[in-house]
This record gives structure tokens, C-alpha cells and sequence, in this order.
């Protein structure tokens, strides 16, 4: 039998286990993970050198090699994140409705775990553990496939969790890695409607669209983040400022930095706004009317509107009003996150009522859209599809429900 | 432009109007239909015929020409069903969870529409405006797929709907009927993820799994129900008669019926459940023990415990205890309605902390897995899948949220 099918039919069977443990008994076994990571540093870390040099000597880029690369930092960051896991309050069990009919049945919904997550992502190690223990923790297993570049890290990493569950509640088979990184197993993987409850892709677009494509099992889509701010009339100079500001360079690489900001073209403060933004290192593309009043400003294309920069280059574009803004939204949006600054409640309510997208912000950075942000604890990736969950996805997000009926002997007429 | 596409762009239009109308706005437009669907009741049933003596040409079973008819009866309850609709709550705009972070960040999470969904559909006309008024009220545009042997009639049932449309605040374009129902264009629709935010289909396996197979599109599987009913060895008599016989017999065709009995060894009432089901007319299918004690027991075979029967033919099974039964669903169910009827407490525990389906019963039928049973006052399908929804779907299962943050400038650092 293949790598793939031994891998998923184990499982499938150590998740029937997973599902009925306590809380205690995963966070028991979530702990001795964290031990196990800190007593196999060294190890790990000669194992990641391995990816390293491999990777070096295959010409991946420095962004690349400093993604791949591990630490006895970033591994101490790592474990922290396991322990951080260990701190959330348990999903499964959680009573999310309860009602009695009139014929008298009692009906309780309850969370329970999905069963097993395939987890498809690219060259970070550290998704290897952050994955795996909120799976567990939500009481699922988890199938493993990263990138081939980080192969000798991954496989150290299940290796050394694995055993760490040998002696735990949790059985070791809850964690699996797919160490055959082929495209074709890959699309194999994601049509294993029998053994996987869902796929969930973190990293690039072409990542997540190849899922997709490719999919017969249901995905959690994390997505593609070309955010924008819409500066209204009526906003506050400062405030406008330390938002975009904000949203575009305390962290430009992520999916919910800002990406175009829209201004109203009656807004006094425009020219303070570009500045700050051109004097903190930001490359600005804009429209035809604000190439010809700043020289710093260089003439936007077509494509610029609907590019998702993760570099601190920022489109900038003016509106009439807020419906332009709003069209121009629409048009070009990715449904992630999208910001309005203005102090008139109106046209606030109005783009509130109309955006359609993950989380909309009244006078607040879009960097909010996070996990840990939204007071999640941990975040298992942001969603910008509409089933299922959208927007951060904490351990909820990695739960699904079943009804419980309690009758006394109750038919159907 | 082809007719998929053309239709797909005037439901995404339609779909931003019809998402921020009221309740009231949508519940007149749903009036609006009710009535045209009785002021032209004779020509809708005139254009019916045309479907009905195609079908007899084409040799259609009695079965599929009954489910494709309509009589006056028939569409008077297809009207009765809209106005059942406009009765219901709307779930827009309901306010989800709310919720304010340490920053004085104030989060609100709101129910909004999916956008536009695709219903995939055999040959039940009923289907044609139980799903439109549906998908209306919850603020959805509607691509409709039906079969071609229904054709003509849900070409009179959509123009009717559309006209009545024309009047009201809803949009016309917000339902559209897919004409063209080859087989090319149906795979094209499945993949038309710009436009369309989730498919449903409705109808058999082979439909479903058609529609799962290549969908990139995101799908609410509606699906078979291959559901069990365990008898414990505490079971009181009357009560598990009563439960087998109304989740065999009061309509064994549909999907929460039962179709494998689990009898615990030591119960003593085997042979009275056993000669009931046989006088009502349940052909009987066992395991060696039962064939070799009952003469009308036939013997069942491998395929008789996956077989979802639709019919009064029921699979019957001896079990060793609660583990046994549940290892055989386990093996063999659909996670669709699984029964458990018992005075003991502890095994019905196992039972319902250990069985993975979308509900489970205690001391009643399985019957009740149904959207008006659950109280939902409606049902667009009963969901297998894990994602999004699970059992009955009413009118959130098509909704999805959106989170409104509220904030005073704050940013991230």
C-alpha cells in the first residue's frame, strides 16, 4: 500500500481515540511535545541544517533560505507557541445549542472534532508543530505535507512528536508527515474524500489555487489579501495617517497589510498623508491626479489596483465618495479586510452594510485581522471563503457539530 | 457571451441589491410570487404536460413521471411552501457574537448572505421554487439547474417568478434558470468560483458525487443516509417496536429512514420486533443467527449492510453489545441519523459520545432528522459533510457572517 494510504488509514484510526480524550489528556500530551522539541534541539537544528545547505546549493532565494531556517530562537518560539496552546479553552465538547420541541425531544448541538485535517503548506517548519498542536488540541488528526525543500526539519520534527505522544494519551499515529512531496500524490491526497474531513492550504496563491483545482475533499480556503482603506472626507488628519501608516508598514509582507488606499478627493490632509508615507520608505502608485501634484508619486497601472504588493509599495488612488470607493472595492477586493476612517456615521453604515468581506474596521488598522488579534489565542490560518468560517480561524474553526436528540420513545406521524 | 455566464454576471449583480433589502422588501416580493404562481397556475400546468408526455415518450419510469408532474393540488402546496417562507425569521443581519478586545477594539460579528447560490437538482419542479424562495429570503440570487426532462416546466415556474419580480423590490435577475443542461455546461457551472459561492445539490448519489467530483466551487453535500438503529439489551419492547416500525414504514424512500437494524443478543423481544416488521410488510434481511431462527428471514449479504434501500427492505443484525454496533456504523454508515434505544444510561454515553454522524438519537426515531422537525420551519437539504453544516440546513445554513470592527484609531504594534 502507498506512503499515503498507511499514513491515512492510521489516522483515521487514531482519531476515533483523539475525539473522546479530555482536555487534560491533550494538554498532557501537548506538553510532553514541547518537552521533547526542547530535549532534541540540537538534533532538529543539524537536521534543518541539512535543508539549508541543500537549499543553498539549489539557489533558493535569502527570503527563502530565512523561512526554512531554523534557530534555538525561533525553536524556543516555537515551543512557546505549543505551550500557548496549551492555555486555549478546549472547543470540543462546548454546547452550542440546546432546545426542546413541542413533541417533547430535546435537541443539544455539540462541538465535536472534524476527524482528520490534511494540512498543506510550504517551506516554514515551525506550521509543522504550530499545525499539528492545534489540531490535537481541537482533537483532530492531522496529515502533514509540506515542501520538499524542508523535508530532513519536517521529518525530524513528527519524528520527535511522535514519540513524545508514544507516552502520552494521544496516539503517536495522530500526527503523520508525507514524506513523498510528488505533485501526483499530492492531487491524490487532495481527492481522499474517505479518509481526509478537509484540506486546509497555507502559503501562496498558487499554493492555495492548486488545492482548489485539485480538491474532491472539502478545503478551508485561506486566501489572498489585497486590502484597502478608504480615507472619507470627514476623517481625523492624525488618525487617517497612523492608520496607513499602520496598515502598510509595521509589517508589509502579511495578507492583511493595506495594499491601496482610496482618498476622498475633498480630504484637506492628502499631502501630509503621501508625505509621511514617502518619508517612511513607501513606494507610491497613483491615479493620474495625484502623479501630477507629488513628483514622489509614480503613474499606477491597470494592475497595480489588483496587485497584493506584500512589499511597502502602496497604490493610492482619489474618490468622489463613498460609493466609488465601495465599486472600486468590489472590483478589485479580495473580501479579506477593508477600512473605512471617517467620522461621518452615515457613510460608515453604508460601506459597513455594503463591503462584502471578511472583516470591515471603522477607524482601525487592518492589521487587526489575526487570530490572536480577535482574541483567539492561536490562529490555524485567516479565511476568505464564506463557508464554514471566515475571517480568523481559532480552534473553532477546526471543530464541526453533531446533534444530540433525547427522546422518550418519540415517532413521526 | 454564453447563456452560464451571461446569467452568472446578472446574479452577482442582482445579488448586491437583494443583500441589503429588509425583511419586509423581501417578504413582499416572495407574496408577489406566491401570487403569480396561482394567477398563472393553468399555463404552468400546461407547460408541466409538455414535460410529462416527453417523459412517457421517452419511456420514464411511472416513479420519475410522478415526481415531475404537477396537478393544481401540487402547486397549491408549492404555494403554501412560499408563504411558510415569508413566515420564517430572516437571518440577516442577526448579530452572531460581539465582543470587545483590551485595545477597545468592539467586534461584531453579523449574519450576511452567502451571494449567489447554484442548486443542482433532478426532476422534482417543487424544487424549482422550494429552493428560489428559499435562497430569496435569505438574501441569496439563485442559479438554478434542474433536469432537462423538466424543462418546460421550470422554464413556466422561473418566468412566473421572474415577472412577479419585476414588481417588487427584488430584482428579476436575482433567479435564473441554466437552460442548457449538458453535461459541459453543468461541469463548467461547477467551476465558475467568481460568480457562484456554493453549490447544493439535491438528488442521488450519482448526482451528488457528480457534483463533488468537479466542483472547485465550494458544495453543501446533501447525502445518502444509510442510518442504523441499535436495539440495547435494556431496551423496553413497545418503545423499539414503535421506533423501528415508524423509522422503517411511514416513509421508507427518504434518507432519514432506517435501513440496518442492530439487535442486541440478549434482548428478549426479538422475535416480536421481528414478526411486526415482517406483518407490515418489511422484507427482512439477517445475519446466519436470525435466518437460521426466523423462516421469513432472508439472508443478507456483504452489500445488504451499505445498502441504502429507499424501499421496505430491512437489514437486521445480532450484536454482542454497544461496542459491536457501533463498530458495525462505524464501518459502515453514512454519518447521516444513528439510533440507539436503551434504558442504560452508560451505553447510550458511548453511543453518543463515540458515533460520528450529523445526529444521533435516544429513544426515538430517526424520522426526526428533517428541517421542520428540528424546527427550522424549512429545510434547503440535511448536509453529511462537516463543514459549514451538518444535519438539517433551515435558512442559516445559507448565510455566512461578517465581522464589524469598531475602533477609536487604534493600530497594531
Amino acid at each position: 500500500m502507498s506512503e499515503l494510504l498507511t499514513k491515512a488509514q492510521r489516522l483515521k484510526t487514531a482519531s476515533k481515540t483523539l475525539a473522546a480524550l479530555s482536555t487534560n489528556e491533550k494538554n498532557e500530551a501537548l506538553a510532553r511535545i514541547a518537552d521533547a522539541l526542547i530535549e532534541q534541539k540540537e538534533w532538529i537544528l543539524q537536521e534543518n541544517e541539512k535543508d539549508i545547505s541543500l537549499g543553498k546549493e539549489n539557489g533558493l532565494s535569502p527570503a527563502l533560505i530565512d523561512r526554512l531556517q531554523l534557530t534555538s530562537e525561533r525553536l524556543m518560539q516555537i515551543v512557546d507557541g505549543v505551550h500557548q496552546v496549551i492555555t486555549l479553552p478546549d472547543p470540543v465538547g462546548e454546547i452550542t445549542e440546546e432546545w426542546t420541541r413541542p413533541n417533547g425531544l430535546r435537541i443539544q448541538t455539540i462541538r465535536v472534532p472534524l476527524g482528520v485535517i490534511g494540512m498543506v503548506y510550504e517551506a516554514r517548519p515551525n506550521v509543522t508543530v504550530d499545525a499539528a498542536s492545534l489540531c490535537l488540541k481541537a482533537g483532530n488528526a492531522v496529515l502533514l505535507r509540506g515542501s520538499s525543500s524542508a523535508l530532513h526539519s519536517n521529518k525530524a520534527l513528527v519524528h520527535v512528536m511522535q514519540q513524545a505522544l508514544t507516552h502520552s494519551p494521544i496516539p503517536a499515529d495522530a500526527i503523520q508527515l508525507l514524506e513523498d512531496t510528488s505533485r501526483e500524490t499530492a492531487n491524490q491526497m487532495f481527492k481522499l474524500n474517505n479518509y481526509l474531513d478537509v484540506l486546509i492550504p497555507r502559503g501562496g496563491a498558487s499554493l492555495i489555487q492548486s488545492v482548489i483545482q485539485n480538491a474532491t475533499v472539502p478545503v478551508l480556503e485561506t486566501g489572498v489579501g489585497n486590502c484597502h482603506i478608504f480615507i472619507d472626507e470627514s476623517a481625523q488628519k492624525q488618525m487617517a495617517i497612523d492608520i496607513v501608516i499602520n496598515s502598510k508598514t509595521q509589517r508589509p509582507s502579511v495578507c492583511n497589510a493595506v495594499e491601496t488606499v482610496l482618498i476622498h478627493e475633498n480630504w484637506p490632509y492628502t499631502q501630509e498623508l503621501l508625505e509621511t508615507l514617502h518619508n517612511n520608505g513607501v513606494e507610491l502608485r497613483g491615479d493620474h491626479a495625484l502623479v501630477s501634484s507629488y513628483s514622489f508619486v509614480h503613474q499606477a497601472t491597470e494592475i497595480d489596483w489588483s496587485t497584493e504588493y506584500l512589499a511597502p509599495i502602496l497604490a493610492v488612488k482619489l474618490v468622489k465618495n463613498v460609493k466609488e470607493a465601495i465599486h472600486h472595492i468590489d472590483r478589485y477586493g479580495t473580501k479579506h479586510s477593508e477600512a473605512i476612517v471617517s467620522e461621518n456615521q452615515e457613510n460608515v453604515n453604508i460601506f459597513f452594510r455594503t463591503v462584502d468581506a471578511a472583516v470591515l474596521y471603522h477607524n482601525a488598522s487592518t492589521r487587526f485581522t489575526d487570530g490572536e488579534q480577535f482574541g483567539y489565542g492561536a490562529e490555524i490560518g485567516i479565511s476568505t471563503q464564506k463557508l464554514h468560517a471566515r475571517g480568523p480561524m481559532g480552534l473553532r474553526a477546526i471543530t464541526t457539530t453533531k446533534s444530540l436528540v433525547y427522546g422518550t420513545g418519540q415517532t413521526r406521524s
